[in-house]
């Protein structure tokens, strides 16, 4: 069960102010609850339901002490999903890391991505193609939001972000990059030679650009390299998350080929 | 100004019951009306703001019979959308008219695809991939749901949509036709050479499963080509949306290649 002082302050945390001040955020649904328990992200509170509880023990056993039973409806009561008869999680924030890229490393960096939606299927898409670095404008949604971690499926786990101020960020490291940007009058993602484009020794970002107005002046300047993914009928634009799977993807074709190449 | 009773009929068409009774649905937000307006679709109804109005003169013009003049707040209490600061159109449903694939053509099938969300997305998807024919098993979404028209952004005045049991229309062509499905086992699309697989004088069709649970065995079992999207990292999997643009990208890219030999 789950006390009046607790249903208060798990509905505090639907918000970014207070989600802040105590360095948590939810987690909600049993795929995310789960991927949450089996990364052991640090967890301050576990609510379920029995059944949730009987089918996962393994998972959740050692961590039988923050566990709260309760039934469906209380679980939409207190959460922000529509529907969830499974579980939720008070999850402990990381801290704050220094961003480094590896050489020859691809990182991903979001130009104002306002769409919480879209920034958690966006962090699914990267983790699919393997692209664990996300850099964020600090004017993009927060990855905490509840919209955000859901939508990501359980890949904020596996994922590390970076919020920062894109303008100085490339400004210190332009001379050592390749910096790739989608817009509609690049190169051809089906014909662009990303191997001859990537130096093994630098690494290499490929920033998406805000849902209305695509990548911003202040960081179009840093891009070297425009891309465009070719257009076969009459729609004027894909979403921002469509967008970056289907680069991705490009991308990851081009390098699988110069591996078998040289096998 | 907007009547009680125009306002009511509105709100009812929130709900399929009434939007088949009438024999017609919602479309939204400015980008979507103007493409309705555009496209000279069947309209019954015009509810916009003065703004959006003095701004669409020239597209509203021949229809100023049918033209509410409301403002935001009363659009947001008759519409489905959180926040609509332009326009609202009752459009007349198209009539069903009988499938019909050309040869050496490409139509999207949809195996209860339930999101609505997923479906407008995919709409948008086809739209831009220049797949204008998307036959959907009677499980899938409904293409008149405010949600799918939303997602589509306007996609939906040019994609042809078509509801049947796969089951059985699968059964009529399946000597004639190429079939792909989507699954996690099936052949690389990076690698596999479609134009090899696609004969001119045949149709083909690309399937694309629920959400949850893929394709159905029904429908499995007229499946000609498995096909995989190449997983990098360690994510489960992709939404179906994503999916479905990463496979056309795909079969585009091959497409173009050959063109480009031939000339």
């Amino acid at each position: 069960m789950v006390s009046k002082n607790q249903s208060q302050y798990i509905r505090s945390l639907h918000q970014k102010k207070f989600r802040q001040q105590h360095s948590v955020f939810l987690v909600e649904g049993a795929k995310s609850v789960q991927e949450v328990l089996a990364a052991k992200w640090p967890v301050e509170m576990l609510v379920m339901t029995n059944d949730f509880y009987k089918e996962n023990t393994s998972l959740v056993d050692n961590q039988r002490g923050l566990v709260e039973i309760v039934t469906p409806a209380d679980l939409d009561r207190i959460g922000t999903l529509e529907s969830n008869n499974a579980a939720l999680a008070v999850v402990t924030m990381r801290p704050n890391r220094p961003f480094r890229a590896e050489p020859g490393e691809l990182v991903l960096v979001l130009d104002d991505i306002r769409d919480p939606g879209n920034l958690g299927t966006i962090i699914r898409i990267a983790d699919w193609y393997g692209v664990s670095k996300i850099i964020c404008s600090e004017t993009t949604a927060e990855v905490y939001n509840p919209k955000v971690i859901s939508a990501s499926k359980g890949s904020f786990t596996r994922t590390n972000w970076f919020y920062t101020d894109l303008d100085l960020f490339f400004d210190e490291i332009a001379q050592k990059a390749i910096v790739y940007g989608a817009f509609l009058n690049g190169e051809n993602v089906h014909t662009i030679n990303f191997k001859n484009e990537m130096i093994p020794t630098v690494s290499s970002y490929l920033v998406m650009g805000n849902e209305a107005n695509g990548i911003g002046p202040n960081v179009e300047k840093f891009i070297t390299q425009r891309l465009t993914i070719p257009r076969f009928g009459p729609a004027e634009s894909l979403n921002v998350g469509i967008a970056t799977a289907v680069i991705l993807d490009n991308w990851r074709r081009v390098f699988s080929e110069e591996l078998s190449v040289k096998n």
